[in-house]
């Protein structure tokens, strides 16, 4: 089962976002976690990696379970982490072969094209405090079908 | 990849913990998360398959990637999701086919026979705010080979 983490950082209120080139969505960098990596060091790793830029003071804010279904049956599962950092290090990279990187004001995630339920998670990510579980289900062609969202508050 | 969710519950300085019948190990309630569950939605139910009782304000406090390496080559791994609650309701099961149910004062976590890295986990999970990550090595008889840990809070 495929793990991928990911990761929004927020500084003066802007938020660095990717857009992929096949269908001009906006994601938040991360990609695929690597055998026997954590789940942070996969994020802060990823990010880097995509963007130039360090993040300081990552912190874990969602975990997703993530269904593709097609013809009612569930064709592809996986597990989403979603990080936010509110400092970083470096100037981000202004293109890459992952796509274009921007900085965007943070009320842009109400209306910028991506998966909706991405806009649901990182909307939480940068605004709300505690730690956002849930389901995902999507079509292959990545249409919403149906979500389920938990959120814990450390007592 | 195998997923587990587990969850400790602390009341009154006391911890609900499940002494396996193998090893005489003991451990927090938790088992498999099923296709299509959120972490959470399998932490509080497998909580409460196991122990007859409810978390409340369930909160997630570690994800950790697990190794077991036989000849220095990884033979398995899995992610596991440990969870602490508060409060709860109802009263746990004296013993089921899953083991022995009981309260422990909660710095029994430091001597109680279980594996070395389970020890690390909830003890972070009943005594320190934020979250843990890391990953962690065992032999194939749980001796723990290595750990590796990254912490961070909410700013």
């Amino acid at each position: 089962m495929q793990r991928i983490a990911n990761l929004i950082a927020i500084k003066d209120d802007q938020i660095l976002l990717l857009q992929k080139p096949r269908r001009g969505w906006y994601v938040a960098p991360g990609g695929k976690m690597e055998s026997g990596e954590s789940i942070y060091e996969a994020a802060v790793r990823e990010f880097k990696e995509e963007t130039n830029v360090t993040p300081i003071n990552a912190h874990l804010k969602g975990v997703y379970t993530m269904i593709i279904k097609e013809n009612n049956e569930v064709v592809d599962e996986w597990m989403l982490y979603t990080f936010v950092a509110k400092d970083i290090e470096g100037i981000p990279f202004k293109e890459t072969r992952e796509g274009k990187l921007a900085w965007h004001p943070a009320e842009d995630l109400k209306h910028l094209p991506m998966a909706e339920g991405d806009r649901t998670n990182l909307q939480f990510a940068i605004s709300q405090s505690g730690i956002q579980y849930g389901t995902f289900e999507y079509t292959t062609d990545f249409e919403l079908l149906h979500e389920r969202i938990q959120i814990s508050i450390e007592q």
